[in-house]
């Protein structure tokens, strides 16, 4: 363990899965499973997508306190066809179980050509990036989405009635880096938002407005400011009402379809989640490429792509073009030589999870 | 027919559909052809997508008479699974050509619960919205993708590469209106931010910038002024980057996944689309709702959340809030009793085709 700075500090992806699969293990989550879940949460922390590795260990640990999460699952096969697979998670953690069903819909994509899961009852999944790379690294297409709370209204509402329903799509490429679309439908998360405002800058036009108005909502002031001058806002959806649609669609596809218990406005409101079980649904494919064109052909025009649009001539200022998940690609390969820069803070309460849970 | 007003005529669907089939079978296209894509087109008038009906038709002529569209093309099966298609379209008409790539599909999805068709070598296949609900209305979610010309550049560069690239989902619903997701990733059309200049009004913030600084235009007389004032602008996607990284997929999707010709920068420029072969891809996949849940389930519940979304409670000047697909549903029921506005130059120039290729 090195000294980055103040701060943070700096531990190996191995180090760092040691520490939160151990977590798991005291809080009762069978070992295999326990470092399953580390892997995939650090995963994100080598990626560089901070957010959604170690950093969410406290919420998934008081999650299990409060009997939220089934730690010993039994995934229960609802409905099978050769391309088809309907799985309930019972209530596992959502991380493991979704790699399960994407592990499961990978062996039916290379039988059939192409295979669909819908995933039932099970909890945050995480970074959706993890398990589209499942299927890029059997050279297949994979996507994902899923449902969350509440966050973004319907286009012209005040109320939050849809989350902002996060997917993925993994495209494997020859030379080049795989293509890892990895996103969340809002304009910017609640967390950037806030972390914005917190930092006193201004917001940018379009992020979020004013629940009552609908107006743009741009100084900080009002999102963290003294009570009197804060307002509620609503998160915005990526290009207005064509966003707000997508919403409806990925709620649809993973609340509705894989028939889970709870979709959109059902789903328990952040403020509920540390009492309420979610029981949200993720919805998943994976397309075998070799079913419509060679694959060395395929990767040799993905490669092209990559390579024309990273020739592009940049706009002033901008150093380097990227391709979606090529900072993460990059950032991984990174870290996993020098090590992964964590906050001191996360680093000391992760130790203090473990200790206490060790008594 | 009748008047509505100084600009515009009322005409029936069947009206404008046997006046357009006539054009087409004029031109050389087998009168059952000529039909099926004239009934494709007067859809878009009916659902009051109004850039993509009868308005187009002169653009299509116009390619047929440069030879550059194939009128008797032999659609070929490439490659068959019982869950995937590969289809060489022959250069057909695009509307065609993808509404029966659409058929087989459905057939297909029907018989393994999922389906996959790539369509390659085709042309322009107008509003995505009609393939999608050839699926609905089978009681099917539909998916269909597209590849088109270069008018977006890549997220910081300022060459155009990418399509704007749309895409539409269709599922269906019980007591309620069906959802018809039918979007491009661009923030606006290039038409919408031209008419808006000429009609002399401020370009809406995030709409276009200016190619050369990445600065965002929003003086109409910077777009549509005098020539000094002017300057090369881009499209810009929505959600930035999130917007970009969906075009690269959809552009792998339609154009590399398929097998076509052209796709992203290959395919023709907007300027030479009267004297290339645009050798576009289309892709689509239909899914079987029953392999996941029960239709009627699924059904209630998706007509729940529409009513759910309907009622939220509303921003100051929203009288309404609409589901994706609504406006052109409602649309259509209204122009198929009362008619379909046209505008009286569009019927005039149709006439007059009709007329000169009658010689």
């Amino acid at each position: 363990m090195k000294l980055a700075n103040d701060d943070t500090i700096i531990v190996s992806a191995t180090q760092l899965e040691n520490l939160i699969a151990e977590i798991f293990v005291r809080l009762g989550v069978p070992a295999e499973d326990a470092a399953y879940q580390a892997r995939i949460l650090v995963d994100a922390d080598l990626r560089g997508i901070d957010t959604h590795g170690a950093l969410l260990v406290p919420y998934y640990v008081k999650k299990i306190q409060n009997r939220l999460i089934n730690l010993r699952p039994q995934m229960k096969v609802i409905k099978e066809t050769p391309t088809t697979l309907v799985l309930d998670g019972d209530n596992g953690l959502g991380h493991i179980t979704a790699a399960k069903a994407m592990e499961r819909c990978i062996i039916k994509a290379k039988e059939s050509g192409v295979a669909l899961v819908g995933l039932r009852n099970t909890n945050h999944v995480g970074c959706m990036g993890y398990y589209v790379i499942q299927a890029v690294e059997k050279d297949l297409i994979g996507y994902i989405v899923t449902d969350t709370h509440a966050n973004l209204a319907p286009w012209g509402g005040k109320v939050p009635m849809l989350g902002n329903n996060p997917f993925a799509v993994g495209i494997p490429a020859g030379e080049e880096l795989p293509i890892v679309l990895d996103m969340a439908i809002s304009v910017a998360a609640k967390a950037k938002v806030i972390k914005a405002a917190a930092q006193g800058r201004r917001i940018p036009e379009g992020w979020v407005v004013d629940a009552n108005t609908g107006e743009s909502i741009t100084d900080p002031e009002v999102i963290v400011g003294p009570l009197e001058k804060r307002k509620e806002f609503l998160l915005q959806p990526i290009g207005g009402p064509k966003g707000y649609g997508m919403l409806v669609v990925n709620t649809i596809l993973a609340g509705i379809l894989t028939g889970t218990e709870n979709f959109g406005p059902y789903l328990p409101a952040f403020g509920s989640q540390f009492t309420k079980v979610q029981h949200l649904g993720v919805f998943m494919a994976v397309v075998d490429i070799t079913a419509f064109t060679p694959l060395d052909e395929f990767k040799a025009k993905v490669d092209d792509l990559i390579c024309k649009l990273k020739s592009s001539e940049r706009l002033p200022g901008v150093e380097e073009i990227f391709l979606p998940g090529e900072i993460e690609y990059r950032t991984k390969q990174r870290r996993l030589v020098k090590g992964i820069p964590v906050l001191r803070e996360t680093w000391q309460n992760l130790q203090s999870i473990s200790q206490s849970l060790s008594k």
